[in-house]
């Protein structure tokens, strides 16, 4: 049987995130009812990870079993034919038995904006968090340097996750502005359930001066959800690269 | 009376243009409801243009006269907490009462993007005409420069319209490529019914060759809506700016 695997872009607007649910429009869903269009069968289909409602992906992987015969390189066309506008399918190729959308991901790159202006956007109001209290970019860039390396981020997790370990190596964590929007790029080896949300949310109560960044290593070493900051809106947050 | 001039913001997706009609949302009845909110009454509210539906504007001014006596830098934010999402109020000021916001403007300025990839793109669907066949650019720069000065481009407009003269002055119109979307920007001192998306929609059929650029002079003189191209999807067009 080949195993193919596909590379996603998602608007996660009208989504409730990728995972299967009963009465709620998903990704995973809306995906695997397109392959079972070309392919003549409904796949079993694999994400890298589940995502919240209104989170989006610029490049989401994703893999299948088939017996289907056609090409791979014809099957981002093929899938765009009978997907709606807000899922397009980017790339497409035949990869080894082994491969595992989940499981054998080796590293992640999500990317977290913030609007910080005084007035909200309606082009970013899907796109970002508005955040209206003037942000110190260089104390946000402070504070971010805790987090990187080898910790235990129970702190920084939303209760209700079933994971062997908390711990968890970020590799990099970097914050730029551009014009009135906050970018939060940050790579690790994995992430816990909101958990990107919850170090933006910081970041952000950070850098409007609710927490010293001084104080940054040792909330986190704390492992007390309730001493970092809010969890910031799902729609700011996009997965953006997914390494194997 | 107070003239009020406002500067709105909006994400023209789920609306019909601006201009109010019967069983259709617009963005003239949207934002006339929000001042109705804050001042008590129907305004009677005037709009730089007409726009049709899916088409954006980053900056549209209207206006209206008013007995409230909420001073006009607290109006944005007033008007923000009635408003949905998708349309911004940017600014308020006390205008001249001679300012109209339709008749008043010298010049406006408008932008058009084309998405030139193959596969369509997932978070440009309602911001963009997707175009899939390779744009020369260089064709398109030189078929622009047809389009500067005053002409008669009564072959450059949708029938339907009634206005005194369809002669218009172009100041400018630039085209620029960042990655693979293509950007027009014009600028004149007014413009015909569809106008702005029948030059890109020509500009888009000079660049796949369908229309050689050294013709472009002869097309705007012969008058004859028929020689020009398509006319461009509405969600790739945004107002951006508007000269008093």
């Amino acid at each position: 049987m080949r195993n193919i695997k596909l590379v996603l872009q998602f608007d996660g607007t009208a989504y409730h995130g990728w995972q299967m649910q009963k009465n709620a429009p998903t990704v995973q869903e809306t995906v695997s009812g397109a392959i079972e269009r070309i392919t003549g069968s409904v796949p079993q289909l694999t994400g890298v990870s589940r995502t919240d409602a209104g989170v989006h992906a610029k490049s989401f992987v994703c893999n299948f079993k088939t017996n289907a015969s056609i090409p791979s390189e014809r099957i981002p066309a093929a899938l765009n034919t009978y997907l709606p506008p807000d899922i397009v399918c980017l790339f497409a190729e035949d990869a080894e038995d082994s491969f595992n959308a989940r499981f054998s991901a080796k590293k992640k790159c999500y990317t977290y904006y913030i609007l910080n202006s005084k007035q909200p956007d309606a082009f970013l109001r899907n796109y970002s968090w508005h955040f209206p209290y003037e942000l110190d970019i260089s104390k946000m860039k402070k504070a971010a340097k805790a987090f990187l390396g080898k910790h235990d981020f129970v702190g920084f997790a939303a209760s209700g996750f079933t994971v062997k370990t908390t711990v968890r190596e970020i590799y990099s964590l970097d914050i730029e502005k551009e014009g009135n929007l906050v970018k939060i790029t940050v790579t690790g080896d994995g992430f816990l359930y909101n958990m990107v949300r919850i170090i933006a949310g910081t970041l952000a109560f950070v850098g409007c001066g609710k927490i010293e960044p001084e104080s940054m290593a040792e909330i986190i070493a704390s492992k007390d959800r309730k001493r970092a900051g809010v969890t910031a809106e799902p729609q700011g947050l996009f997965l953006t690269e997914v390494f194997y």
